[in-house]
């Protein structure tokens, strides 16, 4: 088995977050052999780990020796403290051009001739940005809707905001609502109230209440956040509504303050499908309807454009 | 010299706070014979802990055995999870009765007979708050200027908006600036960025950046928190510049969002000394001067004031 799906994998995908790693095989045509995925995220290598461990989780499907197999890599693994560094492309910025940016991480002869694309950064005092993996999702987003311009909400732990018009990132913007959730429920005087599953009506009740507020009065969100503890301590509120209420509040209050963003025109969500569920209850709170892609195909999407587009 | 100060000791005053435990030994016409201060705070303490660390605390200068000495508390150990709960009053409350709602806690016959204030709670839908150990600054406020009537800011931690009228505290609102600054200093991305040690020229630079960004746009807070890392990456922001303009950005927020309650009217500033001055600028920004009163004195004068108020 092992030596028939080895001949079949022309070039490998790989998409390398802070927390997770995910691969595809792909053969002729574009076809996805096999999927594979692990929690070896950037965040917890060195950079000399990296050969070794996307060897590891290909060994299944990819022999150890023979000829040279491509590995065309996008997001964190080219940050600075990743396997090499793939310098930022400037914003705006022509997504055609992701994959002959990229850099050769791998040693000279290596089984797996390993390939990074860059990041997409953006320069000037109160605009300075950075985006690494979410560029290859729109380069994907190009290809899956091919006649798309408009916004890109990509939810996330680092939500990113962008003007796309055809392939070229026009300006973009990070907004924590990802991370912010998840230091508030770990670590603030918060984290008492927000102990929930995440699950239930309770959720669904604080969530919608939660959304409303941050809506409606985004500037608002630090005082409205200790609003759960306060609920907890006064009004017995459960750990599902707490943790349905922070979640609603942090989303409201980032759709409410990029209302200049959202606009009349197109609207495109890319991400995991549960947050982007999320995020498509709160646009439709401001009149707004997206179209929806999910994360992982995006970024499939992208790295196969990118490996055509060096072809 | 121990038996000296233990017979004039009339009482002590105690501020019992989440983080820290003040004690003052009062005696005869309000005169502060001592000061003693440690970090048993109420988020470290079971609460049959309370009576034997406040023993220990005031153990050099009040023995203990002898006559019952009463000891006034303001602070979180009146929190449900702390040494006793004392229930809170509901705002509007009157600062003036807090003394007749006090709740003893020491057991009976104990040397230190010990009652602690109640907090202020507002209650009803999207205005839920609490507060434990303001009002007793409040109440300090009220006694160290005698006819203040406007609003009240206490930064730290959970930083209080009150609108104070003569003893009366018609309403506040708590908002989370210290604690978002310290949980994402310490626990999101940006604390590769914030490692600086809130001095020098390049601390002062950032905070009056992130300063001013934070009052022009305070709903655009989760996307400019991110202008942290990406200036660290791609600007080679110092550590101090990436502090500073972490704490200018969330202190500009909230200054910026709160326009609304500091108005036209007179305008306190209740905390501890840096803290303080910080906000001072930030309210200089929008054209307001405040008064400074030292937290810790207004804690006292509260306590003092609540003592006689029972006598």
């Amino acid at each position: 088995m092992r030596g028939r799906v080895t001949a079949e994998s022309e070039w490998v995908a790989v998409d390398w977050g802070t927390s997770n790693l995910r691969v595809w095989g792909i053969g002729s045509g574009g076809r996805v052999l096999f999927a594979r995925a692990s929690a070896q995220g950037m965040a917890t290598l060195a950079p000399d780990a990296y050969p070794r461990i996307l060897a590891d989780i290909l060994a299944p499907d990819i022999a150890p020796a023979g000829r040279p197999i491509d590995a065309l890599i996008c997001g964190m693994a080219g940050a600075r403290h990743g396997w090499m560094e793939a310098p930022y492309l400037d914003a705006p910025a022509d997504l055609g051009t992701l994959a002959g940016a990229a850099v050769t991480a791998s040693e000279p002869g290596a089984r797996l001739c390993a390939r990074i694309l860059p990041g997409v950064c953006q320069r000037g005092g109160g605009v300075e940005d950075v985006m690494r993996g979410e560029e290859t999702q729109l380069l994907g987003l190009t290809t899956l809707v091919p006649h798309f311009s408009g916004i890109v909400c990509m939810p996330g732990t680092h939500c990113k905001w962008v003007v796309l018009s055809g392939r070229r990132v026009q300006r973009f913007a990070t907004v924590m609502t990802g991370e912010l959730f998840d230091v508030l429920r770990a670590h603030s005087v918060l984290r008492h109230a927000c102990t929930g599953s995440g699950q239930g009506p309770d959720h669904a009740e604080g969530f919608n209440i939660g959304l409303v507020a941050g809506v409606d009065a985004p500037q608002r969100l630090p005082a409205m956040l200790f609003k759960v503890r306060a609920g907890a301590l006064l009004s017995a509120r459960t750990p599902d509504w707490c943790a349905g209420y922070l979640s609603g509040l942090l989303i409201g209050a980032e759709i409410g303050a990029q209302r200049e963003w959202i606009g009349s025109g197109d609207l495109a969500l890319v991400g995991s499908t549960g947050l982007v569920e999320l995020y498509a209850q709160a646009m439709a709170k401001v009149g707004k309807q997206a179209l929806i892609i999910d994360g992982h195909v995006a970024s499939l999407a992208g790295l196969m454009a990118a490996r055509q587009a060096r072809d």
